[in-house]
């Protein structure tokens, strides 16, 4: 089958019967910005979107140096032996920079690219984390319908991109190293008090004591904080990538979790939550952008925004000058 | 002096002699939806965003319970006995509901309403946090103005309105009961990270040894997590407002940190940004305000948002439905 040629009813039926070249090629129709492309993107969106079956979306996030690429590996590769269907998205808006995301993601993971029963998609490239944001959501309702059954979604643990990741899955963890304590200093606030579990990576070697202080330590330190709005208390688990001990327990809290959490119905209701999200999400970064785009307000802005910043202007005084040039443009 | 025949010039001449009447009027005229009051509103907080000198916002919360109203009558009474001129502001919009705040203030904190030095003003009525919110904001501007040197903004722990306070103070303190561990369920997850400071509150009698051991606890808990990217590590005290104890340890703390914030110009540097967040979400408040008016989408809205919840259509696709809709009304 030529891939160029293929109409709608080809992509949805290859997605459903798991080609995974049509996949693949299904979400570079969603990730492209073509109008042509975007037509298509959206008949193959709503063909997906109703087909349903148990699924679990998983976040792990750390920051470089964590043993993200490791982990991810050897964890999928148990999945796919305990008989699971898995894919691999990374979120990294930064990426596109360097445009070296798509060689990076299969070279880091090796054994799991030749996985048959796993899928690795590199980073999505784009400008803004709303249209990285947008593809990831897209791709993950695509490969749903592919039938891949748990769904890893990688981020790089150093800006706003672990929050929009924390709003598109079930379970969100965190990977730290085990060490001086001063590591975290990568992870921006906030990212821990979102973590389902933090995972203590590496603790092999001299550093299995090292990782079970750490494990302590942290136990106690989430222990301060409040339970989850669904009743988890988050947990800290120990593993070595490397020597492939602990993962076994991770997947166990994780299936436990995801249990008991369809039992209470939680899981179904933050996934209408988090779809209500994203639709409120995206209309309000659309309305703001076509705002910020006028001629108008590209002119006054910067220049309001200067005197607000100086003092000699109020925030709310500014504002009213931009609203009203707006009724007037 | 006739209040109801002040014209401008009365009201900053007034503002800025200190007269706490004139003070009180021109909060008033800010929290007025009336549109000849906010033309007036405009007028004032422009005579009085110009008058610069040496503030100290202090952001102060915790649930019911955890001995605010005591914690601020007492730090405000030596606060002043320390020749500092203070203010207190409630950020409570919960309270509009019930109307009870303003005897409530009163009531609450008997001491430091005689206190000459000090002027409470009980919280903004409003139905929305945004509108609470500019009117804090702009209260603080007059206050300022009026040479009050302090400002004590006290919110309730529960809810949104601590993003908010945190986003127009210098200093975040977080005031905690000592005891059995759990009673910070009622702190809202992410509040915990925003405290510059954590005070156990009622470390007197039965309670001495609990507050010691929740700071110990507390301490090794804030050591998990990275420093704020001032460079500040939050610190955890413990104070009797009873016995009047600790209260002095609490303001020197703050203070060290004002001084250091200072010289590093950390300080002015995220005044800075706050006034240009206050304008970018005035802004955006405003215009998403607007859309979603729009009788259209009040129409469509509800409909589209069940689909999405059903999972039945995109909340990619819906949205662009919308954004259509508002292209062609």
């Amino acid at each position: 089958m030529n891939l160029a040629e293929l109409n709608i009813s080809d992509i949805l039926e290859g997605i459903f019967t798991n080609n995974v070249a049509i996949v693949s090629k299904a979400i570079t129709i969603i990730e492209s910005t073509k109008p042509e492309h975007r037509i298509i993107a959206n008949q193959i969106i709503t063909g997906c979107i109703s087909r349903k079956h148990d699924t679990l979306r998983i976040g792990i996030t750390g920051v470089p140096g964590a043993g993200k690429s490791t982990f991810i590996e050897q964890f999928g590769n148990m999945l796919t032996e305990f008989g699971k269907k898995v894919a691999v998205l990374t979120v990294d808006p930064s990426s596109s920079k360097t445009k070296g995301s798509i060689l990076g993601d299969k070279t880091r993971m090796q054994e799991l690219v030749k996985n048959s029963n796993a899928y690795i998609r590199p980073s999505a490239s784009g400008a803004s984390l709303g249209g990285v944001t947008r593809k990831t959501r897209e791709s993950i309702v695509i490969l749903e319908a592919a039938g891949f059954e748990i769904i890893l979604i990688e981020t790089i643990g150093v800006g706003q991109s672990e929050i929009a990741v924390h709003g598109m899955v079930d379970f969100f963890l965190l990977l730290k190293l085990a060490g001086a304590g001063d590591e975290l200093q990568g992870i921006k606030r906030g990212i821990i008090e979102m973590a389902d579990s933090i995972v203590i990576t590496k603790a092999d070697g001299n550093n299995v004591q090292r990782a079970a202080t750490a494990q302590t330590e942290f136990t106690r330190a989430l222990h301060m904080f409040p339970l989850k709005e669904n009743g988890w208390s988050p947990q800290v688990l120990t593993c070595s990538a490397l020597e492939k001990k602990g993962l076994d327990e991770i997947w166990q809290m994780i299936y436990k979790y995801s249990q008991t959490m369809k039992q209470t119905g939680y899981l179904s209701k933050n996934r209408q939550k988090q779809n209500e999200n994203w639709l409120m999400q995206h209309l309000e970064q659309e309305i703001l952008l076509e705002f910020y785009q006028n001629p108008k307000i590209k002119k006054m802005l910067p220049l309001l925004k200067k005197e607000v910043i100086a003092g000699s202007t109020s925030p709310f005084l500014a504002a009213e000058k931009l609203l009203k040039a707006l009724k007037t443009s």
